[in-house]
């Protein structure tokens, strides 16, 4: 299309460059077809393109983003990535309609705009479905509040807990987790288009027409900012998802060992457990562990990806491209893990029996100190004579009574889960707005 | 104070346990003076603390907090940190009423507080620092707006540019580095008070009064939970602060390499540079350079950060005190890069005349491209013709009279940074004020 | 197999769990294979397989292997891994005694073995493929060893270096960081059999003996360190590959910049380099920018490797599936680099007038300081009267005559380098050998 | 000394620019007085220096290297470093000879040969004591190794173990880990010196003398590729250690959880158990959390490290003094984690009756299945008939009994372990060696 047809890169050299990109951009080309769309409709007002030309391009554009969604369109290596291959489909579709389809751009900057426009999408679904096990692990929360076990600090015997508090813990950690996700939201928010390969282009566009198209909030001026970006999305979106990992890697690794033989306050039905190829007895919680793990995948792709950045000077540069395989895979494999942690949230069950029974004496010093400090005694004099004291055991019913504040064990967490679930569903709301109105633009031609 | 004196820890365990924590935590005093003021006045509230009591500590903790922030105070090695320091001064300052003042909270819960009332005051001052430093990027971005200089991509000559572009991106950088601040902002902005070791108290504690007294967005419900965000907020201020050298590394590796002899874009005044013990002619940019490696020690904070939270079960585990040292040294860093930052800018140099006489005719070839867009060639075979047709340079004045877009180089950049300074301002807004009430609750005393 | 079909795996847990195990695990399998081999040759010796079970066994497993080799064997995401649809193959094909053949083993030393055995071959073909690109770069060295071109520091002028130093410093870094390699291949070479799933089996194996079968340099001992081992074997290779990627990318670095305009030190064929869809005139080092961006991808993998390992208690956990991928991609991925290095450097060119025409007089003042100190004025001295005098060039005959010590720009670094590269061969001997002993094991059935 | 007296350094730049340094040099310093010594020898050697100066030079020499390691030596700000500190404290002492010393070397190669002899006394140091630590493993794992408990895969009762076996594991796993410095101490084997700012000197400098005089395995030739190893020395450092860091991790985290009160295998005695503040009744294994902990602070600084080194051209830069302080502080932690970890060893207590009593059936399921497999039944038969079948618990005497091959539960981990630790020992002694003939050189002057 473009490529110098007398001086072909070689074959080598175009294999190691281009990579995994005629892959990775299947997922891609959809939200360039859209980005497209908007170029292509500000061409014409601004005269570069006619009335007619916009209309045949739009159906074309439509008709290549039914079939990219369909991963109906393959890329070929030559074409070295999913805009090439897009201008020839143009081309193609609409002939010399398609020829002008690049005019004040680059794919420099499609790329990008692209790559935030799925980063949009997709975020806002994954957060819809976080949002979702936050509600499963209210209900937990809910359903488990006045089941008595204990609560560890040090991996020793703290205080009485519940287990109504572990779930929701797990909910509370996920929406904060959720709140690390907004700056890649809004970094995904604004239009790149027009900056081309960094350095805009000697025409008249109109920048702030396209952002309008695409239902952005407004427009990443510098142009040469528009390139520096590249990764810095990528490093928001792999932190906040790193965030949400830790959160679920740390609900993982509770339920892992209190479901183990020796605590057995949790248990998992046959069909989520693996068996072993050497011990016939076993029950493994392979699936919880593989959790346990993710964010160690993440983290080693937030470090990939803003190693890459170290040390480059302003603009873009192909070490960039690798970016794209992190961001994708980060995006996959959460969207993963919340499913199967939905599914696993609803067979989990909850042994009341052993929980109760693992609540000891020594669980209770506190309770014993607060007894003396209601009766008037200094907290520290309370402590150092409860500390000389022996131990005393006290009843479920004892240790729910005497926890009634905010937050305390034994507590109703369900409102509050909701309410902050809620809270993100607002903050969620212009952005899941943006995605409708943007798909709208295709899908109204 | 609450060691026990009869079984003391062994002397070679204490020093390894302790680590750095009495010097660290002279940073933190302060604020657990505040938080100890805000957590007294609801003891008192609710009937715990006599009125004449909580008079006493406060009197007490406005002295000990003075004290702290001029460096006066030392915490030793027994005392292991801050928490049980205060405690001990609190004791010897208003006797029984000091042995009161550990009712209804930990030193878990103590040092969450502490840590996040330190981030929001810090991140406070360090925004309107960075925001300062967008103001001079904005000012040298106008001044050197009309500066024609050579556009890079990939290293390699691409289109034209100017200066204050370079210096303009630097800001809009800064800039969107700082909206990934606003997570760390929102966790530390929430009361952790009441939590105690993870699991709440056998009292009825008004935890939501606190949050009010230490003009907190409201409380972290989840006892649990409040234990499992020590780590991530942490996260959150380093990944912030990781974006933020990202985007200064890449402004001093664009003024290392543009002011290197081959290029001459930039100067820096003598004073700025350093000598060579062997080269006698030698002028080198350190500063620049280290400020270029920034972002590595940033990305080494954040993985030791994170690597520590992984297979972890939810609750405290002294794994979690290794992350107080890379947030304040964190924190520092940034304060030290800002502050550079600004000095140096305010400091170097353009070179007009190299800048322009860089520009040469390949680097105009995409202008020629658009003379022939706009007299109705379709840009891909406009884009063909000129790649076989010679070169032919444009002088600075027909470059700058063709780039009229927003945010194209040659326009002024000025307007649209000081809006985004202003959108910046307002989100910071609401945890200035904040900060200014949570510090009028210790001067007010 | 053995898995349980009473109680099937949930079949969205099997998928996530299973993940990129049956594609990854084509890479294992002839690696399991010659691990089988010698492991039904030891069953037999002490009694467990008879001797015509052994030769229908390795006939079995000789015919696998070959296939698997090609590529013409699936596994089934039922069959979870190569281990399983081994022992099915070897069931179909030898009846009872494949019933026999997991005998003494475990999925998990199996899958630590065939991943040393791999890793072990895979380290021995890269070192060889890498010692060759250190005889390109020793021959780029000694062919421009005369050629004079500035040496920088701080990206600044220093001192008179040669294009050939620039060469044999990648080369020699090239062969350092192979010796980074060698605890990988130690820790590769020691058997992991007989350790079962950590705990060995209650049977009289002959572990020693199927170490000597596969080549290997002894046991692995402790059966649940060999459990341990899993995920630092990984570390120690990506380890080693980060260091190469790091050598190779410094080179990548300094091509990238000396072959840009302003320095035209160095020169990249046409058909090396990419173009742009947007400017006409462009050509770009993409292959070279790629392979700077290597040491950012290893490093993530191995984060996210190490990352893995923190906070387990010993033996195995599924976690550490997660650990095959990022070895595997590191060892395909630094297999490209190497071949694709060697491709560039044959034919990238040297600039020498553009080379010696950048040697100006500041790059002579340490000449100056030293024509005085061979007058014997000390070097402080000397130092001092050369930073007030005024700056004169040499020639380049000049600045090579007086360079003269071991390693000194100007000197042949051909020797030395070879004298390098012998002393790795001959530390890879053993290796390589043991290699081809251990594929000796199934041809010789 | 030789900086610009009329253009000083800004002094916000000389304080952020110096940073740690005057601090972390005091380690470097003892180590540039030896290799200063080798230098002014050969210098004398070839002629530059008179032999009443070379006397005069290493009295000097010996005093200051004895006050370095006393810490009676500060460095000032403006000194920026201990290579200037040394020259000026020469100059003081020596006169005219002392302004001679600086011939033929730069600070750049003075750091570096600093750091590397620094690197190779501590790694031997270090390694010592690892061995020791090693020792006490293999003597607890000899004094428990009849000691029945279970061992768990996926943290689910899989196998019968022993008590020796965990502490046995842990001592393999050091030893594996100490085979991975090997490479640090390789190339910290070698001589930078002589290759000045990497360009080398226009004089004939006798470099494999100084080599042999350091007690060095030969010289590293190029003189650039010396520059380009500073990064890379301290990646393999704090590879190595953090390897270290993750066997160490890995007991602790085992020991965590396996002297958990649910569990009980392992006891601490109260003297390395730390307690509550609130919770009166509270022992705290934090000094093992703090040990798990370590893994992610080294992980931290490799990052740290190596990120640094990231699209850096070849040659000296300033970013490369970060990777002082990780380096220093990695070598400093490991340290007092093994005087640590041999202090708590030497106090642990074995619960053989707690190991014992949780054997229970379900351990001894492939027990069954071997016994079947010395019928003669296959391998798969057997272990399906045995879980169809009840669950039998075996004795302790008939568990041991079964094991016998080499590494199994249940054998004398000793002999084997001491056989690896003398091996080791071996692979140490030429770097000790070289240790103390370095040494000889100041103490013979």
């Amino acid at each position: 299309l473009w490529q110098d047809q007398a001086a072909p890169l070689d074959s080598a050299v175009l294999e190691f460059t281009v990579g995994e990109d005629p892959v990775l951009d299947l997922e891609l080309l959809p939200f360039d077809c859209v980005a497209s769309a908007a170029h292509a409709q500000m061409l014409c007002e601004i005269g570069v393109l006619g009335a007619d030309e916009l209309v045949a391009l739009r159906q074309a554009l439509v008709h290549i983003e039914r079939r990219a969604r369909a991963r109906e369109i393959a890329i070929t290596p030559e074409q070295e990535d999913c805009h090439t291959a897009l201008e020839a489909l143009l081309i193609e579709a609409a002939g010399e309609s398609g020829r002008r389809i690049h005019t004040g751009r680059s794919r420099n900057d499609q790329v990008i705009m692209a790559l935030r426009l799925l980063v949009r999408e997709r975020l806002v679904g994954l957060g819809q479905r976080a949002l979702a096990v936050v509600g499963i692990l209210a209900e937990l929360g809910r359903a488990h509040h006045r089941v008595v076990m204990p609560g560890f600090t040090h991996t020793r015997l703290a205080m009485p807990s519940t287990a109504g508090q572990l779930f929701a813990c797990a909910g509370q950690g996920l929406c904060r987790s959720l709140e690390t996700w907004l700056p890649a939201l809004a970094l995904a928010n604004r239009s790149a288009l027009g900056s081309a390969s960094g350095f805009g282009v000697p025409l008249g566009l109109d920048r702030e027409r396209v952002a309008e198209l695409l239902a952005l909030d407004g427009v990443d001026e510098n142009t040469l900012w528009v390139q520096n970006s590249r990764g810095q999305l990528e490093a928001a979106v792999l932190f906040g998802l790193h965030q949400t990992a830790l959160s679920v890697g740390r609900l993982a690794t509770d339920l892992i060992w209190y479901s183990a033989e020796a605590y057995g306050f949790f248990g998992l039905p046959e069909a989520l457990t693996t068996g072993s190829s050497i011990m016939p007895q076993k029950r493994n919680p392979d699936l919880l562990e593989l959790m346990r793990a993710v964010p160690a995948a993440m983290l080693g792709r937030y470090v990939s990806v803003c190693g890459t950045l170290h040390g480059l000077v302003s603009g873009y540069h192909r070490d960039l491209q690798r970016t794209k395989s992190p961001l994708l895979g980060g995006l996959r494999e959460i969207e993963a893990v919340l499913n199967l942690l939905a599914h696993t949230l609803s067979q989990i069950s909850v042994d009341a029996e052993r929980c109760s029974a693992a609540v000891t004496p020594e669980l209770c010093a506190t309770d014993l100190v607060y007894a003396k400090v209601k009766a008037g005694v200094p907290f520290r004099e309370a402590y150092h004579q409860v500390k000389k004291a022996p131990l005393v055991a006290l009843s479920s019913a004892a240790i729910l009574a005497g926890r009634t504040h905010l937050g305390a064990p034994g507590t109703d967490p369900y409102p509050g889960l909701m309410a902050e679930v809620a809270r993100l569903d607002a903050a969620w709301a212009p952005y899941a707005k943006a995605v409708e109105r943007c798909q709208d633009l295709l899908a109204s031609a």
